[in-house]
This record gives C-alpha cells, sequence and structure tokens, in this order.
C-alpha cells in the first residue's frame, strides 16, 4: 500500500482524464475524424510552442524528433555547432556525427550551461555552420541554458537554432519565434503531460529554406517535408501512434485552458519550492544555472546516491531520478514540470529528508519541508495580490 | 446508437483489457520493473515470430522497422533488389532510395504476386545484392507473397531476405527462422490487438553479419544494433512508448495462450468464410492469391467505391477501407487479422450486402451470408473432429 509518487524528469504523472482517453477504443486513421484531431493538436502545439509556425507530430522518442531536426537540414559534411553541457547535448553530437556531420563541440563541465560568448566566437571561427544545436534544459545536469541569447546571435549568421526544448517546453519560457529558434524539438513525456512515444518538431521558415533546399538529405521517416506536406490536408505521412494523439488532445486542452504563462509561473515557483528545500538540508544544488522543469542535488559525500535513489521508493515510494553515465550516485534529479504541484514537491522533500537522515546525513528535521513551505507561502501571497 | 465494428487492415480492434493497460499509471523506464517487462515481451515476440533470434522493439510505425532494417545493413550505392506487387512493396523501395541504394524493382500488377523465379533471375543476374525486400501480405492488394519460396532463392546466395510482415505477422504463417527470413519487420496495430506506435524487428546471424560489418551506416536512432545492445540488459535504447509495451505484454500473452497454430487456422477459416461470402453477392476477388489476413473485393462497375465504404459506416457502423493511390474507389478491403472474429466478418458481409443492395448491386438477399455460414459450419465440424 506504499503509495507510489513519480518525479523523475520523464515520464512525468499523466494525469487520470489523459490516462482513460487512452483506453478509448482505436479508430482508423485515414478519416475525417482523425483529420480534425490532428488540426486541433498542431493549433494546440502552437500555442505550447509559442510559434506561428507549423508543429509536426512524430511517433518517436524525442531522440527522434532530433533526428528528424539534422537529418532533413543536414547534407553529408555540413558543419554543425553543438552545445554540449551533458549527456543531452552529446546526444546532439552523436546524431550529427552519425548522419556524417563535421561537429564542432563546446563542452563545458557538468553543472555548467555554455555560455553565448562560446557560441558567438565559434559562429565567428566557422561562417559555413549550418545547424547550431542547442538544449534548453540539460536534464543530465538540471542547468538551463540561455537559448534567448544564442538565438540573438545565430540570428545575424545563416545557421539554423535547433533547440532540444524536451524536458522543457511548457514548464518555462520557450519563445520559439521571439527568442529566433529555428527548430524547436519536444518530446509527449515530460511536459505535455503523456506517455512517452510522441515527438513534436517546429520549424521557422529559415529551417524551411534550408530543407527544402537540402538534396542530399537520406531521411525517410525523419523526412520533415513528408510531415508537413501531408499536414496541409491535416493527415499524417506514417501510421501515428493515434492513442497517444487523442490523450494528447486532452492534455494539451488542459494546458491551454491554464495558460502559459500561468503554467511558468507556477513550475517556477516549483523550482524555488524544491531549490529552498534542498539548501535547507544542507544539500548543494548541482546545476549553477538551474532550469525551472527540474531541480538537481549533488549527493553528499558519504552517501551512496544509487542507494538513496533506491530508498527514496522503497520506503516512500517516491520515484526520483539519480545519475546517468559519469554521474551516476553523484546527483538525484527532482522534476517538476507537467502534472506535478506544490504538494508533490513537498511530499518529495519530506521523503528526501526522512531518507538521507536515515542514511546518516546531517540534517535538521523539519527544515527542508519548512523552507519550501516559506516558498510556497510567498507564491500563494503573490497569486492573491496578481489576482486583486 | 450504431455500434462501430472496426474491420480495417490496421489499425484493427483492440481488447478491452489491452485498452484499459493503457489507462494504468506510468512508471520510469530505467528501472527493474521495465527491464522485467521488456524481457517478457521479447520472448513472447519470438514464439510469435518463430524466431529463435531477438526481437527488437522500436517506437515508430511499421514504416520506421522497414527504415532501421535497410538503414542498418546498407552503405550508400548498395543493391536492394525490391518486389513491388503494391503501395508497402513500394515502400521498400522509396526508403532505400532515400538511403542512396541501387534498387532493382521487380513490379507485378496490382492484385498479382511476385513469382520466385522472377527474384531468382534478378539474383542471378545481380549477384552483388545486399538485400531482398518483399512483403508478406500486400496490404494495398490483399495479395500473399511466397515468402517461403523467396527464402530458399536468398539462402543460396549472400542478400539478406527483408520481409514486411506488418498485416500479416500472427494472423498467417510466418516461419522467420524456417523460412529463411533474415530481417522480419511487424507493426503494433494488425494481428497484435494494439494500436499504432510499436514496430518489431528479428534479425537473423546473418542478419548481424552484414550489419555489423556495415561501417557506412548513417542510423542513428534506426540502428538495429543499439537495440540488440541495450537488450543485453533488457533495457532499450531510446525512452520507450512505455504504455504500448504494458499493452503489448497483455496481448502478446493473450496469443500466446491460444496458440499460433490455432490462430493460424483461425484466420484462414475467416478468410475462407470472407471470400465465400464476397463471391456469393456477385462480387469478384481482386487478389489472384489472396492472403489469410485480409479480403479485398473489386468494387463492381457503377458503384462508386468511396461512397460503398462511406454508406457502411455511416448506415452500419462497419469499417472497411477502401483503395488507395491509382486503387481509389476500385476496391474494398476487409481485415480478419487481430481481434476480429467469425461474427464480426457476418456482421461486415451482412453490411456489404445491404448496402451493395441499397446503392443498386445485382444480388440475392442472404446469399453472402449463407455462403460464409457455411464456411464456419464447416471450419465448426474440422475443429470438432480435430478435437475428438
Amino acid at each position: 500500500m506504499i503509495k507510489p509518487r513519480l518525479l523523475t524528469p520523464g515520464p512525468t504523472p499523466v494525469p487520470e482524464d489523459v490516462l482513460l482517453e487512452m483506453a478509448q477504443p482505436v479508430f482508423y486513421h485515414r478519416s475525417g475524424r482523425f483529420r480534425e484531431l490532428l488540426a486541433r493538436v498542431t493549433q494546440d502545439l502552437q500555442y505550447i510552442f509559442q510559434t506561428r509556425h507549423t508543429v509536426l507530430t512524430l511517433t518517436s522518442s524525442g531522440t527522434g524528433g532530433m533526428e528528424a531536426a539534422l537529418a532533413s537540414s543536414l547534407c553529408p559534411g555540413a558543419k554543425v555547432i553543438c552545445l554540449i553541457a551533458g549527456r543531452w547535448g552529446e546526444r546532439w553530437r552523436n546524431i550529427a556525427l552519425a548522419l556524417g556531420a563535421e561537429v564542432v563541440s563546446l563542452t563545458v563541465p557538468y553543472g555548467e550551461p555554455v555560455a553565448p560568448a562560446q557560441l558567438e566566437d565559434a559562429l565567428r571561427a566557422h561562417p559555413d555552420t549550418v545547424a547550431v544545436c542547442a538544449t534548453l534544459c540539460e536534464t543530465a545536469t538540471g542547468v538551463k541554458n540561455d537559448i534567448e541569447a544564442y538565438g540573438s546571435i545565430t540570428a545575424r549568421t545563416s545557421a539554423l537554432l535547433m533547440v532540444d526544448a524536451i524536458s522543457s517546453l511548457g514548464a518555462m519560457p520557450c519563445l520559439t519565434d521571439e527568442w529566433g529558434v529555428d527548430v524547436c524539438v519536444t518530446g509527449s513525456q515530460k511536459g505535455l503531460m503523456l506517455p512517452p512515444g510522441l515527438a513534436f518538431v517546429s520549424v521557422s521558415e529559415k529551417g524551411w529554406r534550408v530543407i527544402d533546399a537540402n538534396k542530399a538529405s537520406r531521411a525517410f521517416y525523419f523526412d520533415l517535408r513528408k510531415y508537413r506536406d501531408n499536414l496541409t490536408t491535416n493527415d499524417a505521412p506514417f501510421t501515428p501512434a493515434l492513442t497517444l494523439i487523442r490523450a494528447l488532445a486532452r492534455s494539451l486542452a488542459m494546458l491551454r485552458s491554464t495558460g502559459i504563462e500561468t503554467l511558468w509561473a507556477k513550475y517556477a515557483g516549483l523550482a524555488r519550492m524544491s531549490r529552498a528545500g534542498i539548501m535547507a538540508m544542507n544539500l548543494e544544488l548541482f546545476a549553477k544555472v538551474p532550469s525551472e522543469a527540474m531541480t538537481v542535488a549533488a549527493v553528499p559525500s558519504g552517501i551512496d546516491g544509487n542507494a538513496l535513489v533506491s530508498n527514496l521508493e522503497k520506503w516512500h515510494g517516491i520515484k526520483l531520478a539519480g545519475g546517468q553515465d559519469s554521474l551516476k550516485g553523484k546527483i538525484v534529479r527532482l522534476a517538476h514540470m507537467g502534472y506535478i504541484d506544490a504538494f508533490d514537491i513537498l511530499a518529495a522533500l519530506s521523503a528526501l529528508e526522512l531518507t538521507l537522515a536515515k542514511m546518516g546525513h546531517a540534517l535538521e528535521p523539519g527544515a527542508g519541508v519548512a523552507a519550501a513551505q516559506r516558498e510556497l507561502y510567498r507564491v500563494s501571497l503573490d497569486n492573491a495580490s496578481s489576482s486583486t
């Protein structure tokens, strides 16, 4: 009877109404009913992406959306600048390398963002760059990168700015058009409150010019032009994951009725709560510039990080994510995006306090939860004053 | 209150128990719980594929599985023989062309299968062929191709036999290992009784030798080696469509407990029912060698095939598929795979009789249903005698 609470940075919890949508009977996708559905979700996605451009829906993981962005735009040998602040920046690089691109890697230590000046220098040194690949929230470290600054730099060049906004879109500002993001990618299982299985890609006019001019692309399933061309009649080029798209319509309706600014404010509040709670239990924040979508704490020396994550789930039903690759056992990652609210965060912090204490970490019982509660109190006051 | 019945050759109806599985809460996929799930479905897939080799699970449509097969195996310029009996044989060719392959197309008129002798000649003329791409059931026409014969021919060469068994696996014999199928591809939304969103790919030892030796592949998301290597610890290389995999475990358990030979016999019986019913209402079968997974009727002259399909749904809730591309309006396609039984087929034939009669086609009321019923009666007798 331990109640499970999922607070990993993907998948995130799916609202019960959305889950039940997936239990509805399937129907034929070459039909007016499907076209009406796809038209509706595409429009709502444009709102969440904050773009007037078309948003394409692919059946794949988020990585598939990233590959579609690069495979549609690049010909072999094309130059790509990858801004790498962790595993997901590395993902961009690995895809680009597989596609035969020439990659310029701008790498920073884990926990730090990539400074816009680094990009500026690299673009000056490589004026033939076709694409700049960045990560809004680096899920591996919890770092927020300054996409707006990257956008103002790439806008002055012929390079496209491609942004992995997978674990952040909907949970923190991503002003696709305003910031000059040419290709924005997200996945279903994060801020959009769905199970994994769908990727979404928006493309700017500048982006389409590059893609349409690219005669050497080897993309087929990931050829974005096919998705765009089919979308003129609200069709999908390949059999789509229908149940997930039904569920998407439901979750987008929930998000849209809340309003994107309200969502951003909500998760920013949860981020402040989480950071305050983490620090009050004598833990250090891992990210130098933390994202609003997740909070990452460094596991204190003397504590086994893998055991911490496993005990949290075993003792309290709280599922957080540990670190991956070289960060395995060294960090713990708490998500606040999608269908996660302040009381879920309180539960996670409470469990974290109890578990750390039991594992021998020195802390003052209640300090973490109290610090988070004080932030929550402040958020409530803000909301009260803004609604009067 | 018109009761909907889905009898299209994908998606097929999903059992209620399987639908409800998708309404279960999501959980973190980097966990023992997911690994246990993936191990179980992989084993059950091997049974359905009739292979001792690993079956890989991809989040994509069936086309993604086909692309993975080719993209993992081919280097640009590699020669591929495509056996083309319809739209889905053309799909193989279009993927191969996108990947930069040199394609030899063996094309037959719609409604006919590709003769094994054609393949034999082509392989003799092109001994440097890397892959032969075939379609078990050509969903566009309802034709069954002789994969067993293709397999015995390719087995004598260095070429790999790749089979699109998307709208057939589980519904008609596909003896992957015994027939010498090197890469077998299927999708979730046909014989496996699931919504669309997953593709499955099996690879033989000969297939892995070619894939492992291929240093020029540009595959990333569709790199089958990643799926194989991750599967050694029952992991997925990219965030998998978890809810669909949960549902898969449920549907595979249902299929496996029925037994593959029983399934084949069941759908073969439904095929006989359908063909008898179709012919008894003065329609012609479109496929010269019909598949056991679906039955395709030519729309009689004077009847608007698009209106027929639309009226069937509007008047009787029976959803069949029409033709695509140049066959649009000319054929009607009835599936008997997955969670479709004899009484669903009777319903479809009954509605087809009623609708055709109302649209002016000359037929004897009741003849189609009676002919189908006599076949059903014969199947029941066979079952009774075989169980004594």
